[in-house]
């Protein structure tokens, strides 16, 4: 199996950036693993039309066999063992390739509900979009952890 | 009103430490606040023994006055919103000093959970008690965004 995760837009806070590199270097341990960053829409004063245009480049990224998880606030809720749960099982299912995708500030487009296999939330807090990266990270990192009983869960 | 974020252990990972400065420095815009690091227990192989060993710290760094308020996985997940109504809330009942506390990798022996007035959980998923931190601090620094309606909240 392969897992890609999408961004929308650049990575700004260096920070950040340093976590996900280092999450993202532990996670290529485990499987074949790749981080995208899409185009993010700006100067335009309209939200919807901002989604709409990210649509179009994030719906480009993903091939119709994708197994397609969005990351969102109305997605559903897990604990960190019902995610390693779900890897799990997409791997026993021979899923061959899963995406995550991160949306812009602005959320997702109505058309990206639509695609979107599952929606996933990873908490009932609202995270920029920059730090969801990160939180994501560790999780997708804690996860196969979980799964190969590793000791990083406890710390 | 002023607020303490109390740490268990130093930030040993670099970038957390940027993003937790960078929410430190905005948080203060709006009021007094601090960063405690506490001694994190090492080298014991109980987690029990571990656990009480920080809560002495714990308690010592907790006046009787101080509203505490622990950071934990049984704690009650709120709303970014919801999260910064109860700061108001705080406020507007003249607390003096709200004080939120971040355990050790094994998180808190039953002291602490009694000395509680509240506990909070900033997510279903298990978070690294370091990475907690900084998304504590996103929270910490978006309520006070929300309470000012200013721009921050959808970025």
């Amino acid at each position: 199996m392969k897992i890609t995760l999408l961004l929308t837009g650049k990575t700004t806070e260096k920070y950040i950036d340093e976590g996900v590199k280092t999450y993202e270097t532990r996670v290529k341990r485990y499987l074949s693993f790749e981080i995208v960053a899409l185009p993010e829409a700006r100067n335009l004063a309209n939200p919807d039309v901002i989604r709409s245009k990210e649509a179009i480049s994030q719906l480009a990224a993903i091939d119709n066999a994708d197994y397609l998880i969005l990351l969102c606030e109305r997605g559903k809720q897990h604990t960190s063992q019902q995610f390693a749960a779900n890897l799990q099982q997409f791997m026993n299912r021979s899923t061959k390739h899963v995406k995550f995708l991160i949306g812009g500030a602005y959320g997702f487009a109505p058309a990206m509900y639509e695609r979107a296999n599952e929606q996933i939330s990873l908490s009932s807090l609202t995270f920029s979009h920059q730090l969801v990266r990160l939180v994501f990270m560790e999780q997708l990192y804690r996860a196969f952890t979980i799964l190969h009983n590793e000791p990083y869960h406890h710390n």
